[in-house]
């Protein structure tokens, strides 16, 4: 029997963030301590994760002054270095702050647009040194709550401005460093730009190096938008954009919920992994989740373990749903397939397919399968096949 | 006194399949008898309108005969010329007939995708023939209520396809005309393949001849997925993308409502308008609404009339609140224009960027006056200014 | 193994309309045929179910002869004595009709009003004829797009008075018969009187008699307002008014998408038949889906009979759930069985309740297990338990 | 020219903690200071409101000893005693603490529920003395993210045992309190319990004390599950439950938004404002609303100015809406006024009804007349009638 015990070949990463939420929320206070790194580090290690990902804010407090910095770095190295952790990921905190209450990269205010970049050339160093190779930006703060108060092509200008001096800078370094970008529709902004992976995508092909920038889309922020996250990912991937992944759970349009991985819309969770698993992607399997305010450590470190359980057991669903011969005829019977063959034949012109034959009424009758199908992956997500 | 009539300056149109709506819901049969298209043009043309669009089932019933479908063309064009109304756009149906119930571009049965290819075709050389320089496709059964039943990236693979199959034929051809692609969320299938602005901007970028394909958005369904109306058109401006419009009203995520222009969210559709007088844009203000099911002829001309009496409306606003010097003075407030000035100072380097003193806790204090601007915008939206 | 064959025991029921549905929806035409009534009666006794129920205009057409009527009605009752199928609930159309389009029982038009009535209570009788305990009112047009178009609080005067006809009939007659509202947001209306289970119970509350009305809720209407169906059901059985239920599909705010039961939002279906299988309701398992109109007649019956299966699946799960000792154990420590234990103690004021002693910190730092029990749940729908 | 400048005649209040909000969300720490209640006091005085409300640690702070908070009361009787506003209302903070995780009046935690019990007496005690008649009780934390975690019906159970207890307490104290519950359907919980009008009229009616409590319904949480503010507050009043009103703004389902009213969903704050105004609520306009984050205190005074404002702008529309003779018109040509005659005349029977002659088909013909009456609706919001 499969215990689903992770292993570092698995690739599941955690942010600080994640393991450390202390749980404040717009109506209330923190409810629990806040957690060293390096004890963050070490409890992951020993949960099987392989990699820990970090805001600059996560692992030194703003503000620190130097020696605290180093002593905060030092200490999550070595945390690094006992447990074999490795650091995929790093990204900026550009939005706890009140200085980047109105934006950061697209703020009005042109000295916190400055100090922004400052901020993420900090950090970006410090991820290159550690051996992140992603560089992830949320642009949590960038959008409105009222059109009326921003002037939207000249905060894409500014954005793109910053991307393009972000991607000068990790090549003159040389750093081995891919940008990705995170969408979400709105929270804390009332519209944040790039509110979807359609939108950030269609951003990244005006930039300069549009090869050093793609997507780390969440699950949870398509979901509020009420998008469906498998179309979404696959649209990504489509797009070679796939570079990082927050995987996490979410109930629809409503607040960020950032439940584990594999809570809130379960099947959906299921066909993500089947994606995910039938190739295409191969970075870190990222959680970006946050375990319920009401637990205690015990429910942090059982919401943690569930997330890559959760990747486990679905992925394990995934390969039994596609090895099963019931599901290749059901699959065969949708004519899944036939989606593969090009519409226009092989020296064939526009002119031959306007004079082809159709039966109109016999292609109109022909069921398509999709009930059938669908129930299939169903019960394999149910576990009964 | 202002009595917003328009004129074809304004340069408004309506789709046949608007005013002709019978009023067929999910739950009801239609409420109005079919309307004759010449009848519609005429109607239209006394009310101010400049243009009228079509999809090719609203002019000739879908199997018509050849010498059915000379007519109907026949009495339309008279009905054009008799008015001097215009074909600014042109569109195919490929969403009513239960061939299309699985898809058409992006049909799982190739034998339906090269049906969709024909149809459109044909539409195309009469889109042409009446003058027509925009063509709109809306993917509306492109998609699938099961992700399981569809492999999304060949299905983006047939829909490049198909794009790349019409730019050639249209250049082939030599028509003046350039492609819409009008993204939508959901409904009528569970999820529709490039369902936002983004995800079709995104998209269009992969295609052979990008240039030749823009977007025709629509209001409504922007808004059906939450997002900011007025970013998403902004943001298809910025791209060069926003070849045509749909102008409606909605409430929020919920069934497509397709209300009148002005009714919905109103202050989206003034802060919308804002932008499009602003420039950028300068296509047909196109209505893509339907009168209500409750209503009779009476009630779908003053529908049709007040789409484009509350757009003057909205306009003659829009310049009030350009022109008012308190809001210029809160525009200045709130930085708006700082927006404007690249980050980077001319000739500065990153490294000029990184040494700069920065008074953090002065510039966190600041406010961003966003409140005292955006009640400036909502008080002349009640006219009270 | 279980092979999830349902017998009449299980009581599932479908609406007539749900098998029947011919794919009619906003932007397309029917994909199917029509679909003869003893035909159903057939088929989904065969497939195990145990009643079938009915709109009036299901069985007989509207404005049908009374020949037509007659036989219609002879056929059926024929049907439901060859099969032993029974019709636990009857319902009238009071929405496809264009008479009814700005409302029935609620129209401002009082003719509209007059004649709504009329056809309730010609359905009422063949209902009481038929054997029918149940008889639903959903009313789908029973709202407004505009608030200034409608008189709320006359509205529900009506609606009060409507009922308390309904009710003074039923008793006069003696039929054995309950009613049954069925709350919905929106769609076909705008906004639809009594949009959730909460509006409807409160309104039953200002009835002559309320005892003799009651709910059918829709799994799908009530995710349509992201309610939790758990909730929602759990509410009005507390209140007595679970009188009937509409079991389906759908993933959040948007059109309403009649998926088969057990598609859509997984884990909500698992944790109501949860709550359904524990006691306080013994009424039929009834389906109100809609098979998607890409399907022909056998993706109707798979669809079908998925319902069934997918019910008796996850009632396996439920039972093994609440009989997993580990299950109990986080359930205790979670302190799920306090809840249960009055807040105020026997023989206790609240002088008392005042006076005592507390331990903020150590009562504040109490982790509630939540986490852990919510994966043990997810576990078994998972089937991995 | 109306200035639209409020007096205590116009009955304006607001929460303590809405112009004291510091802007502390999910994603970011305060920006603003804290703001002592006595200087808010003397602040909104000026501004033109006539009365404050407050929860209890909006005034003292949680566990503040005697003296600290004797203090606090006195200072902030002063402010009143000066400034002549007065204190409609008061409630209990039942959500900040870390206590209250889990929930307060149904916390699966029986000491939590005891202890909530106690908060809410002591601040009882402090509403009454300082004049308040209205006390609201909005249960933030009384839900679920799992409804695996929570015994609803129990839940329902302790809520009303609690409601029971604390009106036996207000009888028994002779205070001349009612309490008014305010209904959320999401946030900070996954799901809270009575999440709209409907689900908390309906609770109500089980109380042993049903005339004592009613509605605190807030336009925002309303509009976050997609209902129509304007059904909502008109059910509510039609069952004599509309005790008292939080008025704000919201952009539809996604995170609680709290703008200043007026802003959000123009056209529903408008008819809501329309129906408050012609009658049946005669309470204090009470705003709770959050001045945005990005904002110093300036913008503090601004948003909670405009409050007032744009009540009044409204209120002056929907006067002018209902003296319009086009209106009056067109209310009677869409039959608005018919809804109040009742469907049976009088001294008709019901056989007198189903013997009647109708005219289907001219019936089905007329036009509902909405389209033109809610346009004469919209641009009286325009200001331009």
């Amino acid at each position: 029997m499969n215990d689903y015990r992770p292993t570092k070949a698995d690739r599941f990463s955690f942010g600080l963030w994640t393991v450390g939420w202390q749980g404040v929320d717009p109506f209330g206070v923190a409810t629990r301590e806040p957690m060293d790194p390096a004890y963050a580090v070490d409890k992951l290690a020993e949960l099987g994760a392989y990699g820990v990902t970090f805001h600059d804010d996560d692992l030194i407090p703003f503000g620190a002054d130097d020696t605290l910095r180093a002593n905060r770095i030092t200490s999550f190295r070595k945390a690094l270095d006992n447990t074999g952790l490795v650091v995929p990921m790093a990204t900026t905190n550009l939005f706890a702050h009140p200085v980047f209450k109105e934006g950061a990269l697209t703020a009005n205010d042109r000295d916190v647009r400055r100090f922004a970049l400052r901020k993420i050339l900090r950090n970006l160093d410090l991820a290159a040194e550690l051996g992140a190779t992603t560089y992830v930006l949320w642009g949590g703060r960038e959008g409105s709550e009222s059109a009326a108060a921003k002037d939207v092509a000249a905060a894409l200008d500014r954005y793109k401005e910053a991307l393009d001096l972000l991607c000068a800078y990790v090549r003159e370094q040389g750093y081995d460093i891919r940008f990705a970008l995170e969408p979400k529709p709105n929270e804390p902004r009332g519209d944040i730009f790039l509110p979807t992976i359609g939108h950030a995508i269609a951003f990244i092909n005006e930039l300069d190096e549009p090869d050093r920038v793609g997507l780390n889309p969440e699950v949870g922020h398509e979901q509020m938008a009420g998008m469906s996250v498998v179309h979404g990912y696959a649209q990504a991937l489509w797009h070679g954009k796939l570079f990082h992944i927050d995987l996490n759970g979410q109930n629809g349009p409503r607040y960020d919920q950032d439940f584990r991985f594999g809570n809130g819309d379960v099947k959906s969770a299921f066909l993500l992994v089947d994606l995910l698993e039938r190739g295409g992607y191969d970075g870190p399997r990222h959680f970006d989740f946050k375990p319920a305010r009401t637990e205690g450590e015990d429910g942090v470190w059982s919401s943690a373990r569930a997330c890559m359980r959760n990747y486990l057991i679905l992925a394990e669903k995934a390969r039994a749903f596609r090895a099963d011969p019931e599901v290749t005829e059901a699959l065969a019977a949708a004519r899944v397939d036939q989606l593969a063959v090009p519409t226009l034949g092989e020296g064939e012109s526009l002119a031959d397919l306007r004079a082809e034959e159709f039966d109109l009424a016999e292609a109109s009758a022909r069921g398509a399968g999709v009930e059938h199908l669908d129930q299939l992956a169903l019960e394999h997500l149910y576990g009964i096949r």
